[in-house]
């Protein structure tokens, strides 16, 4: 078994993840993060370590023209040679803003029908160590408040409330993204690059090329000291308290302390809305104000398109039923 | 009255500092941020928005020779020609080792006595909000963990314990290095450069002039970001929790969740040794890794001289009475 197999498997049992009799959904780009976890997996499967149905799922998003067809080429083909079972999907149309966002929302719904359909307990994602670090960078930069800075986590439900389909990454807590083209080259496996992943105009392109290189002159082990600070950040907040999802009365409110407030704002939010994602400090900021304005009637606008009134005395949550967050950061 | 100077005094209300009848004693480096307050305060006292004893302290720690020399000459020069009362400290001698903390630990225990001496109730430092985004840097590339990250508070007790006697950083909410030198100017008074800071062999020169303008292209606002997450992290976690400084029975450890472990260690080392400065992510792991350790006797060493040691079935804290923490970042 190569290293990067053995380093796999023991997170496989870290995670507490079934060695068989499981279906297991693993999301394939073609790019090399996703193409290490897969080979690997199999790999691990041919040498009797695992014994489950491995399923490949490569979402077509149609962005890039012939360079998202070559890319769903490329892993049918992979998939073809080494006989893994292969679902794709292809975008019904171009969203025209918010793309990247949109994209991943769309990929997630593709990857837990498929999921559903095919009975599958666990949709894998090849997340690494280095997409943990810069999410906690780009979330730091923005000024996400605590919660952006948790990051992400190595295993959760992939619908909220649902228990029996955990998104699992089990490359997030080891594996850096030179280990998955290193394995890759090792096997000799081919990868896909994706041109965006050069494009400076993201932020996210920026972090990498030129932030991270930076911190590391400072301390060269600083992805592995950003992703512990994610983690202990995680620990620390621990998931959305449980509040009352209806009204939540001013009075009350005016009693807590800053950080109480906060804290319940925050939680009343994600218990309201599924999830905590996108909400920053300014929106906290925004239903402090709200809370002292003297004024009825007045509206805080969140993220998605739900949005808190102020009336008669109380906070009013009121979703907006077109809203969908998206699962991932 | 100048914008500078309505800026300090209306966080000095925020603060509820006292506008009369109190001793304050300021530090002056003879530096921007120090001349800024110093000069700021003592307009405010002839604009009658105060009614204090302001008193100066100014320490000499010798290290750059006459450069030093001429810092406190500066110093005494504008206090003498502004009649603001001044006490002049100098170190005995000069430390042959960590020097930047040694200084800082004698120059806190000037103050400490000179306040003392006087009978103030408050040590003013000019630290700004540049200094707190700085701090929150280091400590997130070293991996100091999440009380590191919590950054400086703007009040405290001076000395553990002690009510009588606060710390107060009336620049650290709002004040950038730039406004302290934009009101230097603006008031015709002259500041000390102190060449230390140029030099990019200390990290934090190297934070200042290479890693903050890099955030800035990121995000304009990223000091003001950083000084936010640091005060939500301060929050947060809040104060050490009260728990019991004597030994920790090990059966008792081991039935905590992870980050329970976590939490209730770093409340016992702050707690026993007085704070939590410098314990970083890898004293609590190598905690972790006594508690599970099957021998009894072995030792963790802790930064400052103390240790904990595993002796029959117990986590035994031993301090070492030489210790002294530096009580600022």
């Amino acid at each position: 078994m190569l290293r990067f197999e053995r380093e796999l498997i023991t997170e496989w049992r870290r995670l507490d993840l079934p060695a068989e009799a499981a279906i297991v959904l693993l999301a394939v780009s073609g790019g090399a993060d996703s193409m290490s976890l897969l080979i690997a997996a199999d790999e691990l499967k041919k040498a009797k370590k695992l014994d489950l149905r491995l399923v490949a799922a490569h979402f077509n998003h149609g962005l890039r023209g012939e360079e998202s067809d070559a890319d769903e080429a490329f892993v049918r083909e992979i998939c073809s040679e080494r006989k893994i079972e292969l679902a794709v999907g292809h975008a019904r149309s171009k969203p025209t803003s918010n793309v990247e966002q949109a994209a991943r929302i769309e990929r997630y719904e593709f990857l837990t029908r498929t999921a559903e359909n095919l009975k599958a307990s666990i949709v894998l994602t090849a997340h690494t160590i280095d997409d943990q670090a810069e999410t906690f960078l780009l979330n730091l930069i923005r000024g996400s408040g605590l919660d952006g800075l948790s990051g992400m986590r190595p295993a959760r439900n992939l619908s909220n409330g649902d228990d029996n389909l955990k998104l699992v990454r089990p490359l997030l807590r080891w594996a850096h993204r030179a280990h998955t083209e290193a394995y890759c080259h090792e096997i000799g496996i081919d990868f896909r690059s994706d041109t965006m992943n050069e494009d400076e105009s993201f932020t996210r392109v920026r972090v990498r090329k030129i932030l991270l290189p930076l911190l590391r002159d400072f301390n060269p082990k600083i992805v592995e000291r950003l992703a512990e600070t994610a983690r202990l950040l995680c620990h620390e907040i621990g998931p959305a308290q449980e509040v009352a999802a209806e009204a939540l009365k001013l009075a009350d409110l005016k009693e807590l302390s800053e950080p109480e407030l906060g804290k319940l704002l925050r939680s009343w939010l994600a218990v309201n809305r599924g999830n905590r994602r996108q909400i920053e400090l300014k929106h906290i900021d925004a239903l402090r104000r709200l809370i002292n304005s003297r004024k009825s009637g007045k509206t805080v606008e969140l993220p998605g398109g739900s949005n808190v009134v102020k009336h008669a005395g109380q906070l009013v949550f009121k979703k907006n039923n077109i809203e969908k967050e998206p699962p991932d950061n």
